[in-house]
């Protein structure tokens, strides 16, 4: 389904992220016994370390660190806020689910936060389930509120996820990776950052999906979104970002697209692992050097499943230059 | 935050609902320990029942139930579907948790829907932490990407929660006596059902607010939302709904706007008890009567805390009249 923006003149700006405080290498990560695979499995896809909660660490301070910097950044007010999270234990702040007058009163993640960084009454979304990718559902949703209301500008972005106690880093199926992650960025109508032109967005509710598919999906989805906003996918300049799982998937939709390896972002697999719907953020956010008129495609692959592309164009201002 | 949607042109249309199969009187819920509260307190509300799942029925029953329906009665191809729940448990099916190659693979709830109704590859969107209020904010959500995307219509909307097991299906501080509910409807550009004319979103992240200023509140988001969207609360064919909680606090709003009692729409509460989001969707269902050009104010009221209103106008033509 494409969604087009790009005559609603929306900005992404202030983005920004906080990675859990703990970083641990593939070899620490086996010895606390942390990893379902194999040590030598993900170090084969290119992993290296991963970064996970400290012991007095929540997901909430992680996301209270994405907020406050994005605002600080971006200094708006305000009007929306957006959530996302991909795993369910995020959806919550710890709350005592066998009191029994409080069992159906679920500790909300987005009040708790709001708290947190002292934002007062403001009408608030979550979006859940759409795994790792967070980033474009959150982006589609808050883009066409702030289309349909002048009042929902400017609109506070924040994702965020980290692995349940019970859960592991890695998940062996997919050979992947995760980092505890939270990030955020504000949308509204001044031209900074990166203006959204436009989104694809698939699911499916089949458990699985061959890379094979997915390469030719993503191709296909690139192609037909590029010529949506009329975006030339052959310009020299364009640049292709991908999340941080499959390198090899991925190197073949470059491929499959004429685009050179020069044009793909890929950023800090050894390092970040993969950080869920944040890998986005994160990798838009390296990716500004002020070039007016650059074009980004930003793929996101997640569980759900769900394939979802956005292409965005930027500006010469950032946020961080106001 | 007002969200205007009259020049869309979006109606509402095949409202469907199933409850949990169990019906309890306050006596059955008492002497099966399901209430945290007193008999005589939730009867002095208005409450004689509640409807539960029973023993072998789950949510994902009464959910493709609603959906199930809603289908049959639009006889539509669905093209991008949206769900909503209040209650953390309802986001997911069950999955083994412990697993640990599972544990962050949550069993999404709208996949097995989509499955369990035979719907293919469709873009989902999934709406949490607006409880009770999440009609509207599941209404505001999918209206927008319907302005933003040709390709989003038609819409399927399906929300649900049931009670966790641990819990009991009354709130003790709020005396509120909940159901186990699913309703569903479809969103598209064809006028049957109820045109969406606009939406007035107010969250808190207080603990409590009180009636008093509900009250207040309430009255004041429905006057600038008539306003905003040119309709005149004066008119004595408009109806006012509520959700089947506080009826106390409901005929102070409809006294202070000015209303009849016989505007007022709150209805089957001793029955049927408050079906959390969906008190909305079979209120709606209940007081279509064909009538052009009513208007009907949906006020809906949630954890979070939420306070959402949306206005709709009648169609001549509901979706069973095709």
């Amino acid at each position: 389904m494409i969604i087009s923006y790009q005559n609603a003149e929306i900005f992404v700006s202030a983005l920004s992220y906080t990675l859990g405080s703990v970083k641990r290498s593939l070899e620490e990560l086996h010895s606390e016994n942390l990893l379902v695979g194999a040590v030598e499995t993900l170090r084969q896809v290119g992993y290296r370390c991963s970064h996970g909660l400290e012991v007095d660490e929540t997901l909430l301070d992680l996301a209270a660190g994405s907020a406050a910097q994005a605002l600080r950044q971006s200094q708006v007010k305000p009007q929306t806020l957006f959530f996302q999270h991909g795993i369910l234990d995020s959806m919550v702040v710890p709350w005592d689910s066998r009191e029994p007058d409080a069992a159906t009163r679920n500790g909300y993640f987005a009040p708790s936060l709001m708290n947190a960084i002292d934002l007062g009454d403001v009408p608030y979304f979550t979006s859940f389930a759409s795994g790792c990718a967070g980033f474009t559902f959150l982006l589609a949703a808050a883009c066409a509120l702030l289309v349909c209301s002048p009042e929902a500008d400017p609109a506070l972005c924040v994702m965020g996820d980290s692995k349940p106690p019970e859960a592991k880093f890695d998940l062996f199926r997919e050979r992947i990776l995760g980092s505890d992650h939270s990030s955020a960025f504000v949308l509204n109508h001044e031209p900074i950052g990166f203006q959204v032109l436009g989104i694809n967005c698939y699911s499916t509710p089949r458990d699985t999906v061959s890379f094979l598919e997915v390469v030719k999906r993503t191709v296909e989805m690139t192609k037909r979104l590029a010529a949506s906003v009329g975006v030339d996918l052959s310009r020299p300049d364009l640049l292709i970002h991908y999340p941080n799982v499959f390198p090899d998937t991925w190197a073949m939709v470059t491929r499959s697209l004429r685009l050179s390896p020069s044009q793909q972002v890929l950023i800090d697999l050894p390092e970040r692992a993969h950080c869920g719907a944040s890998d986005a953020v994160i990798s838009l956010s390296r990716a500004h050097r002020g070039e007016e008129g650059r074009f980004h495609v930003v793929i996101t692959y997640g569980a759900g499943l769900h394939l979802a592309i956005s292409i965005l164009k930027e500006k010469q201002r950032s946020s961080e230059a106001i």
